[in-house]
C-alpha cells in the first residue's frame, strides 16, 4: 500500500509504503492512500523497566499520543471534540513487538487511520528508532464514538468532513 | 472449555468454564484443562484518566502483575527465574475492552497458560470486576524465553516440570 | 512519639514508635497517637526503571493507594466521598529515599495522619521492605478539602467524627 | 534572584526572574546567576486522573523530562553519563502544587541547578501553563553521584567542566 505523499490538508507530512504482506499485525485494503502523522519524542526515564528497555505498555501511551497529534495536526483537536461532548474510548488494541528502545533513544511514531466508519475508527500504528528508522512496535488500535454518557454515537461532523477532504 | 478444579500442585486455584465461542478476543482448543490463577486488587487513583475510569494501558499492567502472581503461586517465581538469567520478553499483545472499571472498584484478574511451548509461552486474561463478576477486558499475551543478553532460549527446567507436572 | 495500639474504631491496626528525631523528613509532635494503617502488596515490574529499583515517582502512587487503603480501613472509602461531591487534592508533597525496591520485592507502606484540620489534612508516611522491614522511603503529602468545583470547603462531616473518635 | 540571558554555552537558553521571596518552595542563593532549560509538550491523556487533571504525579515524571532535556542541551546527555558508568539517583523531593493541567494544555517546564557540589546536585523547577504562564507547580530534586554499583562518587569531570564554564 502507497501512503500519500501530496497532503491535500495543511500540515507537514509523511510519505511511505507499507508492506501488505508484512506479518505487523494490521492489514489494509490495497489501492488506498492514507495521510501519515509523525510524532517524534525522547524516550523518558520513567517509561524504561528492569530490563533497561522501555516497557510494554508504555507503547499503548505512545500511541495515544501520536493519535492525539494526528488530531491536532488534521485541525480536529481531541481535547475539542471531548469539550463538545464527545468520547472515542478504545475497544480493542493489538500491538507487536519486534525490537526495544532504550533511554536516550528518540522515539518515531507513525499513525494513519486505517478505517473510518461513521460510529467506529481503527488507527495503525508504527513505532521506529528516529536514529535508523528499524521498525520496533506495529500495532492497532479500535475506537467508537460515543457521547458524554457513554451511549454509541456517530462521529463528529468535523471529524467526518475532514477525513472525506 | 472447563478450567480444572483440583489443582494438582499446592496452592489454592480457581475453577470456571471458559466460552471457546466468546468474543473474548482468545481461543483455547477443547478438552484441555488449564490451571487458572486469580489476582485480586483495588483500582489505583492514579490508573483513572480523565473519563474517570481505568486507563486502557493500565490493563497491561494489571495482566503483568497477574502473571508474576500466577509465578509466584506456582511455586516459579518470575523474580528468580531474573536472578537466573532468564528473560521473558513480551513478543504480542492484544486486549479488548467491554467494559471499563473506576477508582473504588475492586479488580479481579484471571490468568491461565494458553499455550507453553519450549521456547514460548502465551497466557490468556479476563478482568472482572469482583464484584459483580462481570467481564470487563478480555486478552492475551504471547512471550518468548530468552537469556540475558536476549537471545532466544529454552525455558528454564523448573518451568517446564511445573507446567507438565 | 509512640503510636497507639488499642485503636477505637473496628479495624486491625498497626503499632509502633516513630522516632522523632530521626532525619525521615516529617516532624510530628510528641505525646500525641495516631492510627497507623499498613498496606502491603508486591512491585509490579511496569514501576522499576533502567536502574533495576522502583522509579522514584511510584512511591507517590505508593502512599496514594495507602491513603485509599487507610480510608477504607476507617470506614471512610475515599471513593464514596467523590461520590458525595469532595475532593481531596494533593497541594505539596516531600519524600525522602534512602534505600530501593525491586522486582521481587513486597513493599509495606505505613501511613498515618500528621494533621487533621476542618479545611486540610497532611498524610505521612513509610515504605518498608516487607521482608527486614528496613525504611526505604519516608513522605508527607498534603491536602485541602475542595467541592466537585475545585471551591475549598471543610471536610466532610463523617471524616471529622472519624478522626476525633 | 536575576537568571541569566547570554548563555556561555552552545544552545538555546531561556531568561527571567525568579522571586526569591516567593513561597514556591525552593531557594536560591541571592546575585547568583543559573542556566534555564525550558522543556515544553502536550499532556498525555494517560497523564489525567478521575479528576479530569494531570495525576499530581505525573509531575515527577515531568521533571525528570524536563532533567534530561537540560542535560541534552547542555551537550552532557544523562544516557552517555550512564554508559560511562555514573548514576545520578533521586535522594529527596518537595513538589508544591498551585495550579493543575488538563488533556489539550501545553506543559511548559523551566528547571535549572539550584546548587552543584562534586557529589550532589540538586535540581530546581517551574511547570507552567504554555498557553498564559501560569505557574501551576514548583518543585526541587536531589541527587547524588553514584557509580554503576551504588556506591557514591565524584561527578564526572565531563559535568564538572560544564558547570563551571
Amino acid at each position: 500500500m502507497e501512503i500519500q505523499t501530496n497532503c491535500n490538508v495543511k500540515r507537514k507530512c509523511a510519505s511511505y509504503t507499507v508492506d501488505t504482506k508484512s506479518k505487523s499485525g494490521f492489514s489494509m485494503s490495497n489501492n488506498k492512500t492514507a495521510v501519515v502523522i509523525e510524532s517524534s519524542f525522547h524516550v523518558r526515564y520513567a517509561e524504561t523497566d528492569a530490563m533497561a528497555v522501555v516497557h510494554h505498555a508504555a507503547y499503548l501511551v505512545y500511541f495515544e499520543e501520536a493519535r492525539s497529534h494526528y488530531m491536532r495536526e488534521l485541525g480536529s483537536d481531541y481535547a475539542h471534540m471531548e469539550r463538545d461532548g464527545f468520547r472515542l474510548p478504545v475497544t480493542e488494541v493489538s500491538l507487536r513487538y519486534v525490537g526495544s528502545l532504550r533511554y536516550g533513544d528518540r522515539v518515531l511514531v507513525r499513525v494513519w487511520v486505517a478505517q473510518n466508519k461513521s460510529r467506529r475508527i481503527d488507527f495503525a500504528y508504527e513505532v521506529r528508532n528516529a536514529e535508523d528508522d528499524a521498525i520496533l512496535v506495529t500495532g492497532t488500535t479500535q475506537h467508537i464514538w460515543t457521547d458524554h454518557s457513554g451511549k454509541v454515537t456517530r462521529a463528529p461532523k468535523q471529524w467526518l468532513q475532514m477525513m472525506s477532504a
